[in-house]
């Protein structure tokens, strides 16, 4: 059953973001730009993003403490690194108001859901996670359309209060997200496929290819266009944010990892053993995906990604 | 010293282009648009991809044989799958002018080298590899700009006629591209790393997330904007041209291959242990490479490679 406030609209007022990074400072922005009715009010633990943050006009006001963001505030959304969520939540506990939701956007839920439960015991902590960013960091590198058409996943604990659920989802959807909701381990094993492992190997490559003897740094940047730039994008995402990341999902990562290890050794025999069929079969296999994520909108239909050639 | 004819232009008349894919397709385009005096004709062992070939106007002739499209001309450049190059070049050899030079566009370059050498050995064989593409295949798929600011490497045999090499380097740049010229195997490790393990891996991720019991498919392609979809473009590409780059680059490949298989097993061991200064020292290091390929303007500088963001 909807509360009578969610019947209009999401029903919250004041809205407070710690964290202004990309996905905090988009979320102000797209927040302001749908329902521009309601209060921002934003903090970051860095004085320099505090200052970029009232410069670009993130939100009403921007406090020099967690605790004056979440005063007054009828939702808190923290926009932090994972592992830095609890430290967060022990640092407002005193100043929120018994009233409010409390949400974040990180990028794995079991750890996170436990951590906000244990530092927040008596509020409705409902943890979500906004499948979409870029390879930019910090307030500078926010945009209102973020979020539009991508998913956000909600991993409500098993006694969630389904109105707050429910006013979380709206506000997803009021910023241009499709919602879904599934239990926080799930989540994390589903992510630690299409996000977790990705970036890995990513970051992998870079150093592999960092590290070569007999080909130098300016010949791997000259001929990246082979293939190799794709790689560089999403091994240029924000370090702390990741390393938190795969400490806080080790055991779907080091599985997800294991899968792909093994695969990664069948191939080598293949083109070891001049197994010809064995490739050209998975190559054949991978390109329905592709045609799949372009179907249902989640990447670009132009070839290269619609990068332009000049 | 350049001879006579390069000094105006690339002094080619009559061009021969034997597969019309991706890159045979926008290498006519592009030659048309820089030199539109040169005659082009063109031939692809599909009859489907004669007709659209015509259809489209890609060359002044489409011949039914190889042979008939080398006849007179003063230039041929083989377009087709590297493991093609061979029974391509044996089929042309009693048509072929004995002033045409042969060049082609293939991925790797040593074994190409000496197969074309051994079949045409009375001709000027010079080999050369544009760095561009993008995942999709076939003559509709080419354009004109597609080697605009992208390196093309030049690796002629040892003996090789410099006023030849001068003219393909020429024909290069009169379609946009960067030239450079090394020998073919360091061309290869220089690829392996840029080009194929990139593709390998890419291939790899794909299958593996294609495997899995606890997500489904369709977990996969809705949350594939947190990084898999960007590795699913790369595993789109043609699976007849990459199985026959793994088979002739396979020892460069193998060694890149162990490589980035080492590196991967000191991060999930890093991961395993918690190590998170390790992962944070390396995803740190690896955002310079990605600084540096943008500014040397081989890749696109907008966020999300330019990906249009509704």
């Amino acid at each position: 059953m909807l509360s009578p406030s969610a019947a209009l609209g999401t029903g919250f007022s004041r809205i407070s973001v710690i964290g202004l990074g990309l996905i905090g400072s988009s979320l102000l922005l797209a927040i302001r730009e749908a329902m521009p009715t309601v209060t921002l009010i934003g903090h970051d633990a860095s004085p320099d993003v505090r200052e970029t943050a009232r410069r670009l006009k993130l939100a009403d006001a921007i406090t020099d403490t967690a605790g004056a963001a979440v005063a007054d505030a009828d939702l808190v959304i923290l926009c932090v690194p994972v592992r830095a969520m609890a430290d967060v939540a022990a640092s407002i506990r005193d100043d929120l108001p018994p009233e409010a939701i409390i949400s974040d956007v990180g990028s794995c839920k079991a750890e996170i859901l436990a951590s906000l439960t244990a530092a927040l015991p008596h509020h409705r902590v409902i943890p979500a996670h906004p499948v979409a960013g870029t390879e930019n960091s910090g307030p500078e590198a926010g945009f209102a359309s973020l979020f539009t058409g991508r998913w956000c996943i909600i991993t409500p604990p098993a006694e969630a209060d389904p109105a707050a659920v429910a006013r979380i989802a709206d506000l997803w959807r009021e910023v241009g997200a499709l919602v879904e909701t599934m239990d926080a381990a799930h989540h994390d094993l589903v992510l630690a496929v299409t996000s977790h492992l990705p970036h890995l190997i990513a970051y992998t490559i870079v150093g592999t290819a960092s590290d070569l003897e007999d080909v130098t740094r300016s010949e791997v940047i000259k001929y990246s266009a082979g293939g190799f730039r794709d790689f560089t994008r999403i091994a240029a995402s924000d370090p702390t944010m990741w390393r938190d990341v795969f400490l806080s999902n080790k055991d779907a990562v080091l599985e997800m990892l294991q899968r792909f290890s093994e695969d990664l050794s069948a191939l080598q025999r293949a083109i070891r053993w001049n197994d010809g069929d064995a490739l050209f079969n998975l190559f054949t296999r991978t390109r329905a995906i592709r045609r799949s994520i372009i179907e249902e909108g989640q990447d670009d239909p132009a070839p290269d990604f619609g990068r332009s050639h000049p």
